[in-house]
């Protein structure tokens, strides 16, 4: 089972899952395994592999798939029981760990679907958000994809994974802060604000339809990180519209194609980060009841083309060796 | 010229570096080039190779060698020149980038150096440490360590970085914060504290002498990690003495002998995390003139046996699949 965990001096959660303790030598330079046969995530494999948790579409042969990990860092059962030890906190390892089957097709990636495809992707992870938010416990959900053995896949099988936990993770945590005081001192968004000032130095613009806007940004810890935004302000992926998902699904293969185009289709990692959810914790006021509608839903891109090392990891300081703008220029005349 | 940038939505600073470009693309998976004849941390190179900085001892042979890093991060000519760009701010990538030689010979790694030899380390980190806070645009030194290809080390032959950052980074500023309000609230340090609860519950330590605790942390982010830490509070590494520096040698050297026996001589990396200059910005009140008096300087040892993936990188979660009690059980029996 696995435990939460809190220590004073980093104020940070930490998830313990013994159960992935299997994976955590892997060598992630090696091969992905690339046998069909043997692919849980392929149609003749995945009914025995793993636990299915939604189809889509929900009648006739499934397109999209999402299934349980069979290596989850959280479970779904049981009570959260938060405990203090001592100078320490601790609860149980309670969430969702699931697994978002892009296609029935092992060799074909994410980049290689059609917008249609990609819509229904898009349109399964809408779903699983709007259904995991709906588990009291949970305050928030990660969507995200780990794509080639460098940025930490384990199969090779187009897949994206969504994790569900109890407390909002540091990182988000910190951007909806500065995006709310940013909205109490301004009475503006700060992510309209910030795609007003990319429109206007448009060096480091990839691309702009009426609808989305994909850009390298200005200070950005890794070297051709891309983020897609609405240009319209919108705090919730969970509201896209049908109309509004495909225009997006054309705006990430956009992305993924440039990607690729430059970088000869490197290992990447996308999260979609979204505003929390909105429901109160059980038995007390929502403290978060208006601060989710200050941010601003957008997906970020990393390719990887650099590992942390110690400096990275002890100061929470990157260093980027391809200013934002020489990013751009390639990825916008791709 | 490497320049500083901030951004609105996560507020860090990175460091956009674009003389290590070349850098970036390298296969960490390579063997590192391991022929003394053409490594420029070797006696016979290194003069061609670096401008040295410091040698100690400073007459006669040099046994541990301090030299200017060949791709720095940053440079420690010109003037910050902070200015708001919008949204946004940046600086001149003002700062040092120092590379310490832990020994002449290519051959002998930091873990297999005797405790005199190590000390001599440490006493050549302190120096330079000292040294660099006489410059008043610097307002913090981080001490670190890249061990192995898969650490980020780019050379074999043994050797510690120094950066000097005109910023106090994200990290050691969230702990000095965390420190303070923990030391106004029950005047006591937090880290004192901590020692004295890993005591008690001794199943997280590793090792324990007068002077020095080495233990597995309750909310340890990385599988492995270990802490060293003076028993006695101490917030900064510059006030130690030479007999205190001998003595922090062998609970270093003993530390790595273990991670080399349980592991199997892992890549790893390991930090100084100390307190940051005690200094005034120029012209301006000490805002930090208390602070750092709450710190407690300690080193972090990390093994490479993960790494980080799509959900680590957007939340600043990690997932950890072994639990410090466990590390601690094979590390203290080794």
């Amino acid at each position: 089972m696995s435990e939460l965990r809190w220590g004073p001096v980093d104020q940070q959660w930490v998830i313990f899952a013994p159960e992935r303790a299997g994976l955590f030598l892997a060598d992630p330079e090696a091969q992905l395994p690339d046998d069909p046969a043997s692919c849980p995530l392929c149609p003749e494999n995945v009914d025995a592999a793993a636990k299915t948790i939604y189809l889509h579409p929900a009648e006739g042969d499934w397109r999209v798939r999402v299934v349980a990990n069979r290596y989850p860092a959280l479970h779904i059962e049981g009570d959260l029981k938060p405990t203090g030890v001592g100078l320490y906190d601790r609860m149980n390892g309670v969430g969702a760990h699931e697994v978002v089957i892009e296609s029935r097709d092992h060799h074909r990636p994410l980049a290689e679907l059609s917008v249609e495809e990609i819509t229904g992707v898009l349109a399964t992870c809408r779903a699983r958000l709007v259904d995991l938010r709906r588990d009291l416990r949970l305050r928030y959900v990660t969507i995200f994809k780990n794509h080639g053995g460098d940025a930490g896949a384990l199969l090779a099988h187009g897949h994206t994974q969504i994790i569900a936990t109890p407390f909002i993770p540091t990182l988000p945590r910190a951007e909806l802060i500065h995006a709310r005081d940013h909205f109490l001192h301004k009475e503006r968004c700060l992510f309209c604000d910030l795609i007003h000032q990319e429109e206007i130095h448009s060096r480091r613009v990839v691309r702009n339809d009426d609808a989305y806007l994909t850009f390298c940004r200005y200070a950005s810890p890794h070297p051709f990180e891309m983020w897609v935004m609405p240009r319209r302000h919108q705090h919730d992926f969970a509201l896209l519209t049908d109309g509004d998902l495909t225009l997006f699904a054309a705006a990430l293969k956009d992305a993924l194609r440039r990607l690729n185009a430059v970088l000869g289709e490197p290992a990447y990692n996308f999260a979609l980060k979204t505003a929390p959810s909105p429901h109160p914790r059980p038995g007390r006021p929502n403290d978060w009841s208006t601060i989710e509608l200050d941010y601003h839903w957008h997906l970020e891109i990393i390719p990887r083309l650099t590992r942390p090392a110690g400096f990275e990891w002890a100061t929470g300081i990157s260093i980027n060796p391809t200013p934002p703008e020489t990013a751009a220029d390639y990825l916008r005349r791709a």
